[in-house]
């Protein structure tokens, strides 16, 4: 009966394979192929992770960086009416004086959000212990927390780990940095970028992590971008919030704002490069560069996400007006599933373009999935294959372009599908 | 070898349910358990449906009413920029002279929708033709269609069937006429009311279509309420206005607002009750109740829905406020999977309150599900007991309620729950 044992076995397997329902990957699909990428090291700044237990065990959940005298820091965050203890903090610390250097001390597993006063207290205890231990004001000591959201921060589990973290900073540890800080992420996200001078090179590194709860306003999940640049404060800031509002608050994942989405970018000033006063130059396009790329590894590891969707608008009334027309294609439900299930359903594209508030005409739009023309005039192009607009979908990175064909207002935003993986990960337990 | 027979059989049929996947049931586990209702008939109006083919096959999806002459009627319409042929068509006719009667005709299937001059020629072809068959002016025939966007609307298998349908009106084929408009509804709305008065009653009834792309924007999808009350048409389009306010504006499914969206009301005046001249009172009340659950049966349909979920906003600085905050909270992708999961996620509520634009402040918050109170003072209640509020997740019809804890403001907003169903019938073929 040696058959009978085998397929009582098969049974079996397909009975837990039932259970477990639909299987998200492991890791996204749409990771890097070649992992994490070489970054450059930033002189200036050390890197260390450790394991502390805030939450997960079996796996590092705290970093800290430590940045050398001079530097400069910009921030964006949330804008979150409920934002965490630690973002307040934050935001009331920028714009400080740099000579005594900084630290930026970073937990997964817990938010430290909506803990009423026990979330400033643990914010408090954690930035004066780092401050001790490095040497260095508390007001230069930046903090942040991620992960659920409403229980309290364990912060004595950190402090008691900062003396270990400080042994183990070092300047090539970016990569650990960006390990520690994964919550609900697949793999861990790094982007950079070089600015060659007459002086020297001005290098960039930087770190993100966000899965989940994706629809940033003025910043993204955690985002730690380092330069060795030399630059002042003011102008850092200017190019931060002009480059956030072109690539952190052009992604969404699920249209959730988390209370804890922070960027900081720090300068060190280390290099040989003149001093960068410009606001348009080569500087603030590698920027570019290094932000869209972080923000585009979010989507790339949104929750249950198969596919990267890049909306392009043209033809709109106003560039808000067109960033409004891609929020509302990119935050569809009805578009984002229908691209899960590589559906070229462009009546869907017409329907979130029509609810989104801008000024539209049906009859002049037009919409293309990747090369294919699909409508225009208001209607099916006279020459629409489905056959190959079914094709494009079957990509894992799509475009869909919409032109409204009314004005001159552009904007690109990007977004993932909506799969049976994210109701998983969302409805099946608590992240 | 019978055994190894039967699990082979075994084998089969279970891998027959993976590829199934998650299967949605044939009918919302929150229909109403009675079935469709028994609705009084309205003096003056007349159904009849038929089954011409547009787009379905072996089911009705053409439905024809008849009313009588002195007929008032209001409409509310979709905000949608891309609204269909249809919509627009009805919009203009609305507030005409009433002496001649008027006829409302709804195909399902096909949307007619982002069609053209295709989509009006088919609008006008159809209600020349109703006008001709009953006999009346073509400005008194209003059209609607509901079904796949961007498709030509086959309009000759209506109109070569309205002899049939015309033969076929009768006062008490209501419940044919809102099988006949569902597309993906799993069951047939419809809803009544009385008001008595000493001269007489004054019957209500309506019916709705309504599952998925719901986000009404000053209607919903399909409705059709029929009274028998005598009204005049601006105190009529009043009421009905005011009400929708309150009832089809104040539910979601899924955030996506349709293109055909209608909301028609009409008033026959064959009651002997005295005219309806007040704007509050006891006709008032009886359409608010009627609007109210219509557009609850409509969430209860939500495609994939297992829970139905009253958002319950008090404390805020205006009615305005609650109600983006309640939308926020009902429209959230983290919210609605957690209902699914059956998992009291309050923190996920605390950043849907943050995130909708609404002034809230974290520290006066608070949020109970069901009766358990589950955070105030912007953290946990001391007295919350996880298990009580798990209880109440595992509920069919769930309470979130939050006070911020500002000012007067308030307002409820109705939701469902997003589960595997939603994706299902979404991402695995076109609707």
């Amino acid at each position: 009966m040696g058959k009978v044992k085998k397929l009582n076995k098969k049974i079996k397997k397909l009975k837990k394979k039932l259970k477990q329902g639909h299987n998200h990957a492991s890791v996204s699909p749409l990771a890097p192929k070649g992992g994490f990428p070489d970054l450059p090291v930033i002189d200036g700044v050390e890197f260390a992770a450790i394991e502390a237990g805030v939450r997960y065990s079996g796996r590092t959940d705290v970093m800290l960086a430590r940045l050398c005298p001079g530097t400069t820091i910009a921030g964006v965050f949330t804008k979150s009416a409920t934002r965490s203890a630690p973002v307040l903090d934050c935001q009331a610390k920028i714009g400080g004086d740099p000579a005594a250097g900084a630290a930026i001390v970073v937990n997964s597993g817990n938010a430290n959000a909506f803990t009423g006063q026990n979330g400033l207290k643990a914010v408090n205890n954690i930035t004066a212990a780092v401050a001790k231990v490095l040497d260095m004001p508390q007001t230069r000591v930046f903090s942040a927390s991620t992960g659920v959201i409403g229980e309290p921060l364990p912060f004595d589990r950190i402090t008691t780990k900062l003396a270990d973290l400080k042994t183990g900073l070092s300047p090539d540890r970016i990569h650990d940095a960006a390990a520690a800080i994964m919550t609900t992420d697949t793999f861990a996200k790094g982007a950079s970028a070089v600015v060659h001078t007459d002086d020297g090179d001005i290098q960039i590194a930087g770190i993100a992590k966000g899965s989940g709860m994706i629809a940033p306003d003025m910043a993204t999940m955690l985002v730690y971008i380092f330069t060795d640049a030399k630059i002042d404060q003011p102008l850092l800031q200017e190019m931060l919030s002009a480059l956030t509002g072109k690539t952190f608050n052009c992604i969404t994942v699920d249209s959730d704002t988390s209370t804890s989405d922070s960027l900081l970018l720090a300068a060190t000033g280390q290099s040989s490069a003149r001093e960068v006063t410009d606001m348009n130059g080569p500087f603030f396009d590698a920027l570019h560069d290094v932000m869209r790329e972080l923000s585009h590894l979010v989507v790339k590891d949104g929750e249950g996400a198969t596919k990267f969707v890049e909306v392009r608008i043209t033809g709109a009334d106003s560039n808000t007006d067109a960033h409004r027309v891609g929020m509302s294609i990119a935050n569809s439900p009805l578009v984002k599933t229908a691209i899960a299930g590589e559906d070229p359903n462009w009546g869907r594209v017409v329907m979130a373009v029509g609810k989104s508030g801008a000024q539209a005409d049906r009859d002049r739009l037009s919409i293309s999935f990747g090369d294919v023309l699909v409508a225009e005039n208001g209607w099916v192009s006279p020459n629409y294959s489905e056959a190959d607009a079914a094709k494009h979908m079957k990509c894992d990175e799509l475009l869909i372009s919409v032109d409204l064909g009314i004005g001159t207002g552009k904007a690109t935003v990007w977004t993932c599908d909506l799969t049976h993986g994210y109701i998983e990960i969302n409805a099946d337990y608590r992240s």
